[in-house]
């Protein structure tokens, strides 16, 4: 996606070589007409599938799920990080190890809102060593739902992520998928 | 809003006199068409206040402030909660206390993404006691930024955020107000 691939030459700062901040326009500030595109992006990679429901992970993928639900035309559900006094008692959880956290902790969906035959698709700002897509995919499959397809905006082509989820025979769809970032230079792989 | 009233009584489940479960389709599920009315609905009150930026808090604002955005074409940016490795030194910072998490938390803000002279929308899903939106309000000031309004999609009537806002001498629009749920009704102020 060009116009993604621009965005981050022009203002991703490269942190070190494996870190990548996109906060002026992904997850802290968001440029909700750039998000406009990657939905539309999205839609067009998964038309085929009939989604029944997005499902994502707070807090960075809710706005990516939400624009692209205006497309898809199907509700978002939001895995949950924390406790919560409001979250019922009947869950689905898994367990992700964050890198960025440096931390294990888990994550919960009410199983009011995934159903058995439901066909999901994930979504999700980054992916990196996979460990969040795989939990999202083992609360789906938790369930009696499948996984019709995994939508990421940006992929580590260097961590493992990637390689694992295309092991489930899933389609995944990575908008960009960019390489270690080596002497402060951003390369694509895609 | 009649339509929001309707949903609330109909998926609204009472948990006690003042928790009002509403994840079905405001904070768990999102319902994303009702979610584009009640972003028609922040502009039509707002837009004469040339907004630049909506500011809200991870993580259920996060898709109320991006559905909002579509109307408003102004940049979103979602305080954060947590402490991140990827998260800028330099931000601006102040303290909430989450009734339903019983505990007081940090509240970041990048200073890139807030600037002196930005004219600033808050949005929020719930108002109770206040404290976000007077943290999220505290941020702005400290920006040399300005609040011109503060948007909610529930208040609830009968806890003190409202009134606390309302003295602020800002523009507090809260789509529906609630009373206190007895006998597991829900009645509404407005």
């Amino acid at each position: 996606m060009e116009s993604l691939k621009k965005r981050i030459l022009e203002e991703g700062r490269v942190a070190s070589e494996e870190v990548l901040k996109v906060d002026s326009f992904l997850n802290h500030q968001l440029d909700i007409q750039l998000f406009e595109e990657i939905g539309q992006e999205f839609y067009k990679r998964f038309e085929g599938k009939r989604i029944t429901r997005i499902l994502t992970i707070e807090a960075s993928g809710i706005a990516i799920a939400s624009i692209a639900a205006l497309y898809f035309k199907v509700p978002v559900v939001f895995a949950k990080k924390t406790e919560s006094r409001n979250l019922d008692v009947d869950t689905y959880k898994s367990q992700v190890y964050s890198f960025t956290k440096q931390k294990t902790y888990d994550i919960q969906v009410s199983k009011r809102y995934i159903h058995e035959g439901d066909r999901v698709l994930i979504l999700d700002d980054f992916l990196a060593n996979g460990k969040a897509a795989l939990a999202l995919t083992d609360i789906v499959q938790q369930a009696g739902a499948t996984v019709e397809g995994i939508g990421i905006v940006i992929e580590k082509g260097f961590q493992e992520g990637g390689k694992l989820l295309r092991e489930q025979n899933v389609q995944l769809e990575s908008l960009v998928i960019v390489d270690r970032f080596k002497n402060g230079q951003v390369t694509f792989m895609n």
